[in-house]
């Protein structure tokens, strides 16, 4: 939808967890904003990858799923009524610190004086194997690269293809209601902890777990999107056909910086090199927080990308409000304003 | 009690939130901890001085009150099992990075491979009033300094004295409750945000609120710790008897970093400053976090904090384990450990 240019103090590239905490802590400093995501909903990964995996690191809960994470954010920032750009990629970045625009692949056009970019890892998806028809497996559900609901998978049969952590994980948690598990890895050994690698063996030794090793995807058999069996070939090319309905690679993810590698701002190896005190990048005006953030003693961890939204919206307020010293207060001496 | 030296691997100086967060995250990282505390329970300032206010800027908590928060973070490091040291300060520190002696205000001695000082504001107590027999009306409560329960203040008739935002919310919030509310203030003019300010004359013209300005405390009158009146004087000498039993004083807190002044460590008005790549002071092996570091572009935000302490958690690994690569990932793949 083509209208006028959205007048903002900052527009918030990414709608993940950080990108969340980011517009909270702009509403909290009364800098206006807006999210924009190429997603149609937000959330980032936590939304998209795993809205059911409980997630331990977050501070004061002890567990919290990812979809209840980014619930329990959206409740936070409602008192700001964020303007939402989702299902649109940021595509050029123009102006300067205090005065910058970007136009996104839906046609809009965005007004804002300071730049945060919360984009994870930049754009992502799943590494998809190499297999002939496979798309036409993955339109019909029987190949899939996330669980989204574990419930859709009860009575399956299932290959799920991978050696690290998303593999055994989820090998684990869906062999309490499939029908059966075959793990396959082109290696002898897991990459896993020692106690995951443990569980899975009980699970081999209870029959609801089948181990595939050393072999890998060769071809897929069915028809009309339907999966009968799923062949596998060890590194000498002998084959082997597992009868199932359902295949779920975790390969990993691919990430791509998508059109911000053309911004004209450092990066390293996927990554944006900031300035810790705040989080501004090479071009100034231009911050950026989260995973694709880079600076030393970095962890990737979610709850260091909120500290680096407080720091970085602080860091902005300046830019909006030259002329007004930021009288810093706790949240608990200022309280959350009203819902407007 | 006095017994056999404590061995762990990271003494952690203080029990607030910010020290039970680094207590997570190295149990996370497989560190041994102690928490060490001057105060007799968990929480520093949010338990002691506001367990019942809330806190708006927890990420992914839209509110949480000060007890709450503690009690999530308390349940989020029980299956670490850390042990406390609480009512004793840490009055020595002696050695070096690798192999610390500390010793407390109880005889305990804790030798720990790496400190980790998440101190606060240090040790911190409530500005005092310099009124002839105060001693008497803060052991019966007739004085308090702090809202624990607001509920033991129904029917009250209350003077609360101070200017800032905690005798302003305080004065809000317990004239939904109390008798009468007197709000004492040396100047004719509160410093509070402009929405306080409104909401208190909306309580000036109810009636719940009473404003004695300018006047400042001069003589409390009773008996046996039984308050009777409060009397107060303007800058003239002319003075006011206001019938009140209870005197609510908020003129702030007075902190010290007490024994901490004496350990070696650069210190810079009342905090240390910290590399901020790895949180650690000028002495090698001793870390700080929290309210009591700085570094540039330092927010004393609490989750500035939690932030600090996953740093600080992982430069101390290399300490404990110097021959072992931290593995680092995401707590969604590898989950937290069972209670033991």
């Amino acid at each position: 939808m083509i209208q006028g240019p959205i007048q903002t103090d900052v527009a918030i590239v990414g709608a993940g967890p950080t990108a969340l905490f980011a517009a909270f802590e702009c509403g909290m400093l009364k800098l206006s904003c807006v999210l924009i995501d190429a997603l149609d909903e937000i959330g980032g990964q936590c939304a998209a990858l795993y809205p059911e995996k409980p997630i331990y690191d977050i501070p004061a809960h002890p567990s919290i799923e990812g979809g209840a994470l980014i619930a329990a954010l959206e409740a936070q920032i409602a008192p700001f009524d964020v303007p939402r750009l989702l299902g649109q990629r940021v595509e050029a970045l123009s102006g300067h610190r205090g005065a910058f625009t970007l136009k996104t692949s839906a046609g809009e056009t965005v007004q804002a004086k300071a730049i945060i970019i919360a984009a994870g890892a930049g754009a992502f998806g799943p590494n998809r194997p190499p297999l002939h028809g496979l798309e036409e497996y993955e339109r019909s559900g029987a190949v899939q690269y996330y669980v989204r609901r574990r419930a859709d998978f009860e009575g399956k049969r299932i290959v799920v293809a991978g050696g690290g952590d998303s593999a055994l994980d989820w090998a684990l948690s869906l062999s309490e209601l499939a029908d059966k598990i075959y793990l396959l890895h082109r290696r002898a050994r897991f990459r896993g902890a020692p106690e995951t690698l443990a569980r899975i063996e009980e699970q081999v030794v209870a029959g609801r777990i089948e181990k595939i090793v050393p072999y890998q995807l060769h071809a897929l058999h069915g028809a009309d999107g339907r999966l009968e069996s799923v062949e596998v070939a060890d590194l000498d090319g002998n084959a082997r056909h597992l009868e199932a309905d359902t295949l779920l690679p975790f390969y990993g993810l691919s990430t791509d910086l998508g059109p911000i590698a053309n911004w004209n701002i450092d990066t390293i190896r996927s990554t944006i090199p900031v300035t810790p005190s705040t989080l501004e990048t090479s071009l100034a005006g231009v911050f950026a927080i989260g995973d694709i953030a880079a600076y030393p003693g970095k962890l990737k961890l979610i709850l260091q990308g909120f500290s680096e939204g407080a720091m970085a919206a602080h860091a902005i307020h300046p830019i909006v409000h030259p002329d007004t010293a930021l009288h810093f207060e706790y949240s608990t001496s200022k309280g959350v304003p009203a819902a407007s």
